[in-house]
């Protein structure tokens, strides 16, 4: 395999005290982190300082987690909303990108589309939505519905409410606004596009009241493994938040993706896949390992208990067992689901229950020295199965300096990373074409 | 009548080059202020030094005017969404109050509830929902809908959407989040609480997942002037956005206002009425009025001509008439009307039809040297005809600095304004109680 010239695309995941699920009762995090502003532009500093491509954050809208003495335990119970976080970053940052979280199953595609747009302004260029269909019934209670919107109808809304919000972001030619004085004409009315939308889901006319983005459209990323996930991926994703642990698994996800989008026509290089990490790195790798098993002694069994039954489905009751022990047996579930990937894990590894949970949440752990990381993060580079990473940082504030003064220098000294921000916005950082105006009779420029 | 001991309230009204319609095209004015969020930031900026309580920035959710050749002669057609602009200058703010409109007919009450939890997070206690119910058509064509919900609905729909987001805002107590690295437990579960909301117009369980707000609730600022609207604000409001022009008027919806909320047991002292005006300030009261006439001549016939057919109804076609000649003969409208108003005026003053289009963009000026406008707010403010002021700018930048530098200092020296912010809230800054949680059993702190 040829090697690559291109270099990695680095996202920075926002987490209030950290990723990891017990980050916030190790003494390097801090707790009380998830109402600070303070401490999210600390980190969003930190992030820009190491040239990271973009700011990561994830959503769901419900408290999510009916089991409250596990939840209890966690600090995911308060987050600030995604688009006032990320516009709040957006006034104190000037070069990377925000990527904010909004989902299709519980919103309207005109106020999404407009506070893209606006968000965009706002950064001048730096907006980029991680378009969602929710996982939980908990959303789903919260706005007037008893269940989830099914799976296949989740993803036609999304696909619906995706080509109404392009739709509402060519409202305006780029050019739209002349802002003449002389003549006392603002705007040219020839310039002005209304949609017009009459679909399924959604009836929308437009115009948006908002001029076209600074990057025409924000940057469109995407998560979701299935089939229908897929298909939407490659038709419309820019970036791919992946969940692959294994690199054969991501491999193969990288080239299916890839080929799907030269399928449609598409250049595979203008969709990203970038799949989760979590580095805990130190100076040895035995110093490492020690910080990463520190957070995971911090995990307590009532959480991970929840969590493995979570996984496995919410009918299995493990209280009583030996956590020291095995696993009871458990009926199988739908071949290739995440409950039977784990239950193959288990038997595999031979893991104890106690083991078992502190594997599912350890998450995707890169363990060692900087160079360690930068091995890894070359490796799957290279292997093509990934262009770059989330990077999920254990503890915050810490970790992400760490990584940015001992990580990011590696990748750069080996050509792998950016010494500085070439452009001004999150299409230039990416290298992504900025999209024409579909209403546009002009070329585009 | 006794003097009055509180002091003025301000709010700063945020406009793109300045709230006169023809603002942009005055060489005073920056006409691409729109998308620009270093112009805005220097606005806020400027207010703050002026110790306003805060900034207001209305709303609609639609391009908001059909005839384009008249809208394209004006800078309304774009502007940045309130919630992402608010968030982006919380940022750069430390004192003053961020009052964004968000309309209750075509939005949800988890999505309003939860940005402005995080809103007034992020602004740690400056944040104030402006709730409104919609005006136009317009925005229900972009929300699926062929007509705009009529307004008996729609006052029913506001009052229930405010209680379901109130009630979301006390999910959690103030001191649920105890975050104890020891014990392991980040919150007190006995301190979590679930709506359960089922009524006539939403079904929304909750809990939110953002912790309860610095101010407990934002604070709630109201603007609607029919029975309907002044029974909600009695009951709801905090700080009502009122529109009056004539003291008598002013007085009469002050004194109703504040005997309803008496009736309904709320001290009157804890709703702010505050009526929007625009002064036009000048060493001298010539050099005054000739800025105000400078802006009148820049407004376009077309535009002008239109402001009067919209006010008189879509159905009257005032072309051909001579501009300088009197409006021709009109059935009248509604009783008590604003068509209705607006035909006694070119009566009761023998206005030519430019004359009449010209009153009505000019909208509620006041023009003078400083002290001018300080003994105007005075008399009102002494008058019992509001509690402070909305000041619309004319245009922006150098109106807002001319008002603090000129303005503020007189209305400080007649003890009429604070001279610096006695608090850190902008419920602190209003004098407004910080609501106690329904929910809780404790006594309120
Ligand atoms: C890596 C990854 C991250 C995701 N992040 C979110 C999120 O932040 N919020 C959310 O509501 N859904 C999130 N999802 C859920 C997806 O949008 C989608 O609903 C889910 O994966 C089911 O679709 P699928 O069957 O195509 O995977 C995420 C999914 C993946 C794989
Ligand atoms: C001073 C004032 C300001 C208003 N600002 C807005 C606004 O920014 N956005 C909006 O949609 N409606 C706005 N409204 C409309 C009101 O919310 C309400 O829909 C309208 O006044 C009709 O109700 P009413 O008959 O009670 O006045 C405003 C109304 C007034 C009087």
């Amino acid at each position: 395999m040829t090697r690559r010239t291109d270099q990695l695309k680095l996202g920075a995941f926002l987490a209030n005290s950290g990723h990891h699920v017990a980050a916030w009762r190790h003494p390097l995090a801090q707790a009380d982190a998830s109402q600070d502003f303070e401490h999210f532009k600390a980190i969003a500093r930190s992030a820009e300082r190491g040239k990271f491509d973009a700011l990561f954050i994830a959503d769901v809208v419900a408290l999510w987690g009916h089991h409250l003495d596990a939840l209890s335990r966690t600090a995911r119970a308060e987050h600030f909303e995604p688009l006032t976080l990320m516009s709040a970053l957006a006034a104190v940052t000037e070069r990377i990108g925000l990527i904010a979280t909004a989902t299709t199953s519980y919103n309207e595609p005109y106020h999404i589309a407009r506070k893209f747009a606006s968000l965009d302004h706002l950064s001048k260029g730096r907006a980029a939505w991680n378009l969602v269909t929710s996982v939980v019934a908990d959303e789903a209670w919260n706005f007037g519905r008893e269940q989830h919107i099914d799976h296949t109808d989740r993803y036609q809304r999304a696909e619906e409410f995706h080509d109404v919000v392009k739709g509402l972001w060519d409202s305006w030619d780029d050019d739209a606004f002349v802002r003449d004085k002389a003549s006392g004409r603002y705007f040219d009315p020839d310039k002005l596009h209304t949609l017009n939308h009459k679909g399924a889901h959604f009836s929308v006319r437009g115009p948006l009241n908002v001029a076209r983005p600074p990057q025409g459209h924000p940057v469109l990323v995407q998560a979701g493994a299935s089939e229908a996930g897929k298909a939407l991926a490659a038709r419309v994703a820019e970036v791919i938040f992946a969940a692959h642990h294994e690199l054969p698994a991501a491999q193969a996800f990288y080239q299916d993706i890839k080929q799907r989008a030269a399928a449609l026509g598409r250049d595979p290089e203008h969709i990203k896949i970038l799949p989760g990490v979590t580095p805990f790195i130190a100076d040895t790798r035995e110093q490492a390992q020690q910080l990463f098993e520190q957070f995971q002694a911090l995990i307590d069994p009532v959480l991970g208990l929840r969590l493995l039954a979570d996984t496995l489905g919410e009918d299995i009751d493990l209280s009583g067992h030996d956590l020291d022990g095995p696993l009871p047996d458990t009926p199988p579930g739908q071949r290739g689901s995440r409950r039977d990937q784990v239950l193959q894990l288990a038997r595999r590894d031979n893991l104890s229950i106690r083991q078992l949970y502190l594997r599912l949440a350890g998450g995707n752990p890169v363990i060692g020295t900087p160079s360690d990381i930068a091995d890894s993060f070359e490796q799957w580079f290279q292997a093509r199965a990934c262009d770059g990473f989330n990077v999920f940082f254990p503890y915050f504030p810490g970790a992400i300096d760490t990584f940015v003064d001992q990580v990011i220098p590696v990748l750069q000294q080996r050509g792998l990373f950016r010494l500085d921000y070439a452009g001004s916005t999150l299409r230039e950082h990416l290298g992504l074409p900025r999209p024409a105006n579909r209403f546009s009779t002009r070329a585009p420029a």
